[in-house]
């Protein structure tokens, strides 16, 4: 085989298991925005076929012939190639050390955690999530020591979601949040709350429909790019670079939730939409981890939505929207509401103070998980000690307590600790960005594009051609450093609560 | 290979087929209803991957070798059996006549002349979506010529929706149906219009959705395997028996479109919903052909939903969510308003009387490209000059003339006599139902469970296990007789009109 047949070859193949994947993509949106209640059965079957012919693809031997070939000719490889090479050698020795019929049962397995998982959290019904659970986490530790029997499984799991990250790293990372969090959480729980009933009452879902897509248009997202659609857990989905879709989930009692959901998966979106054009259809495209990912959501959602500057943008639309409740709202009166810190059930509606103590909690479980000190049955009493440990609130419920993520049920262990990473990420990619933009203007006006613009330039076109910190270090010009966070938030939040 | 083992290699070919189509439906059907207006590129290209999957699995020599033993030893199947490899055998011959790769073209160019009749339509411009209808028409009469080149490729056609179906039985059954239709119109125009302005006006689409849920509960159709989206045109499909989706378009300005493709749509899917559980993931489930299918749908719609006792049931509901617009408004002013027969531009918004007529129109065109008396550059003057001889309306432009279906950018040529014999058989097939149930009584209550409850019984549970005329004299003890239709709109009509 020449290096032209084996490029070919690889491409083509390549192109085969993204159509796959793109089919059992669409398959499980599908099934999270609209398909029936009962369809979970027929989807499961033809979920494992496709999931079978995939394994097929990306593990069998005219790819392996392929990739043997350009591995051993890496000289006449384009820089793009060599790294897709070496993405490719990564996913594949990790599936290709999965056996067949496992990795066909797992799919089946998450398509039915999917359906029970959304019965039971409707039912706050956590024995019928329990086995699934259990063998979900089961299931990823057996992959991870097919992969690397030496490793400490978590540490493999982590470093599917984040190249290069460990427990030892994680501990870290958290430890120093710990330290700078906590104190300044109680410092803030000691001062007068303040005043966010102006955000609670009813919200009709048609008005919050059309604040979506007006907050996706501030946004910069190419509608004609991007849809949005309804789940039980807002989430984030690209199939390529013209077809990414955000989801989210309306309250009618309150405004802000879905809100900050749609800005937070519309940074998600933003990262897919912009990944580098030379980048679409190979391996490379897409984000370049779940830390990164979570770097740019979580950028848009708090370091610019929930900035004093964007609340110029913000009250006039939500006062044209709801005039009722916002009668009276002043920016400040927003601004204070919007960054309102208070230990809470639920993560996704967490402020950025308490937000990273929700993380370490699943972080810290499934940890214990996977070294098989505690049970999936331990799950509700654990995670509810947790809760109480770290944000003094007692979980009335399992639907509000360990049934709120679809994390889990989806397969996604190991995920959690990229919020935490990405939030202190993102704050360091912005100051960084302020050395070129005026952001502050940018978002008084309303105009996020020169933000957007910056981000591409600097991040979003690089797809996965660098691994996470690589990456960190190109787009900041420094390693990374916790400290840009920890500052940040205790300068913010020492404003707000006058500490 | 044994019989058993043939029958093994048979059932999961098929269902890896069944799984691939199942792939490629949701594919489909997440294009109409929520994807991302550029996402049709990336989709195409899987969708071609998927269909060459799907045309090896169809036409390999794995099922053909399992069939060719099946076939030679008859005698050992179950009458099942024998009938789902007799309906292989008919779907496989028309299939392996097509080229593989021209099969797989086709499956993209459908996918391409969705997205641009989508934007032709809006846009009224229907020189962007001319060449893919040739396109379209084309492929079809080549691939009638490759399956069956001694016959005259429109009669091809017309027998892949209604097996059986031919030129001459449809001109016949067309002018049975015109010698009655036309004078009967003629002589309700020279009558005074019945009054339907309360069904215009504003109807909030938040207020219709729930309109539809209701339409669909007092249906007997179980949410939890079906469910409803919004699409540019109304239409139904289905993966398996517990997954069929059907769709409506709510227009703010009117209430009865949306209600009756509500309707419309779920008596497809009630046939869908309802087929045998013993034929499930065979080549026998389903519905039996098009014209039955639309039988059902048109029976719900029509002759339930458009009867008077039905009003004692819809005019609760209408004036409960738009009490403004039904005040002072009686059962028998909504009958009338219902049935107001008129000729107009809009096949699906048509009543009862000029319906077969819009019908008519389509299938001549269709004969005449298909004879290539005309071809795609004639389409809209064709079309108009037809609504004029026919209907006698102007078309004001294609938006609401030859671009308002959505049959021919999906490849359904052959398709739209079904609509005109089903409304037909709809009609012999409830005359039957009479004498086992009392309908009047039964839809007067709202209560249409023994109604479904009979059609199951009769004629859903069979699905493809009988050719469609064979289905239809069994149903209803009686070979086909148009008169049925035909008395019944003359009674219905005269009645209304005071003829």
């Amino acid at each position: 085989m020449t290096v032209q047949e084996a490029l070919e070859q690889f491409r083509s193949t390549v192109k085969n298991a993204h159509a796959l994947q793109h089919a059992m993509g669409v398959l499980s949106y599908d099934a999270m925005t609209v398909a029936p209640a009962d369809s979970a059965e027929g989807r499961g079957e033809t979920l494992s076929y496709l999931s079978g012919l995939f394994y097929e693809q990306m593990t069998g031997p005219a790819l392996k012939e392929a990739a043997a070939v350009l591995r051993e000719n890496k000289e006449q490889l384009t820089p793009l190639q060599r790294r897709e090479i070496e993405m490719f050698d990564r996913d594949n020795e990790y599936l290709s050390a999965i056996p067949a019929e496992e990795y066909v049962a797992y799919t089946a397995l998450l398509n039915e955690a999917d359906a029970v998982w959304h019965k039971a959290k409707a039912e706050s019904d956590y024995a019928s999530f329990c086995p699934l659970v259990q063998k979900i986490f089961d299931a990823n530790r057996r992959f991870a020591g097919y992969y690397r029997p030496e490793l400490d499984p978590y540490d493999v799991q982590l470093d599917q979601y984040e190249k290069g990250l460990t427990k030892e790293r994680t501990d870290a990372f958290f430890s120093a949040l710990r330290e700078k969090i906590v104190p300044l959480l109680h410092r803030v729980m000691e001062r007068p709350q303040v005043d966010d009933s102006f955000v609670k009452g009813f919200f009709p879902i048609e008005k919050q429909r059309e604040f979506s897509d007006w907050l996706m248009q501030v946004e910069t997202i190419d509608r004609n790019r991007c849809s949005i659609g309804e789940t039980e857990h807002p989430f984030t989905t690209g199939f390529n670079k013209k077809d990414v879709r955000i989801t989210t989930h309306y309250h009618t009692d309150e405004v802000l939730d879905s809100m900050f959901s749609v800005i937070h998966e519309g940074g998600h979106a933003l990262y897919e939409l912009h990944s580098g054009d030379e980048l679409e259809g190979t391996l490379l495209s897409g984000g370049c981890s779940m830390s990164i990912h979570e770097s740019q959501s979580r950028l848009f959602e708090n370091l610019i939505a929930r900035s004093r500057p964007f609340m110029k943008v913000l009250l006039p639309k939500l006062r044209e929207l709801f005039p009722e409740q916002m009668a009276g709202v002043t920016e400040e009166m927003l601004y204070r509401a919007v960054n309102r810190a208070e230990p809470s059930l639920i993560r996704t509606e967490a402020d950025e103070l308490t937000y990273s103590l929700h993380v370490m909690i699943r972080y810290e479980i499934e940890k214990a998980l996977f070294a098989g000190e505690i049970t999936a049955e331990d799950l509700p009493r654990v995670w509810n000690e947790k809760y109480k440990e770290y944000l003094g609130v007692d979980v009335p419920d399992d639907r509000r307590g360990v049934l709120q993520d679809s994390h889990w049920s989806g397969g996604n262990v190991g995920y959690f600790p990229s919020y935490a990473l990405g939030s202190a990420y993102g704050v360091q990619i912005l100051e960084t960005m302020k050395r070129d933009v005026d952001v502050d203007a940018c978002v008084g006006a309303g105009d996020l594009a020169p933000i957007a613009a910056w981000l591409e330039e600097h991040l979003w076109k690089y797809g996965q051609t660098m691994d996470p910190l690589e990456l960190l270090e190109k787009c900041c010009g420094a390693p990374f450093d916790p400290a840009y966070y920890t500052d940040y938030l205790e300068k913010k939040y020492s404003e707000i609560y006058g500490l």
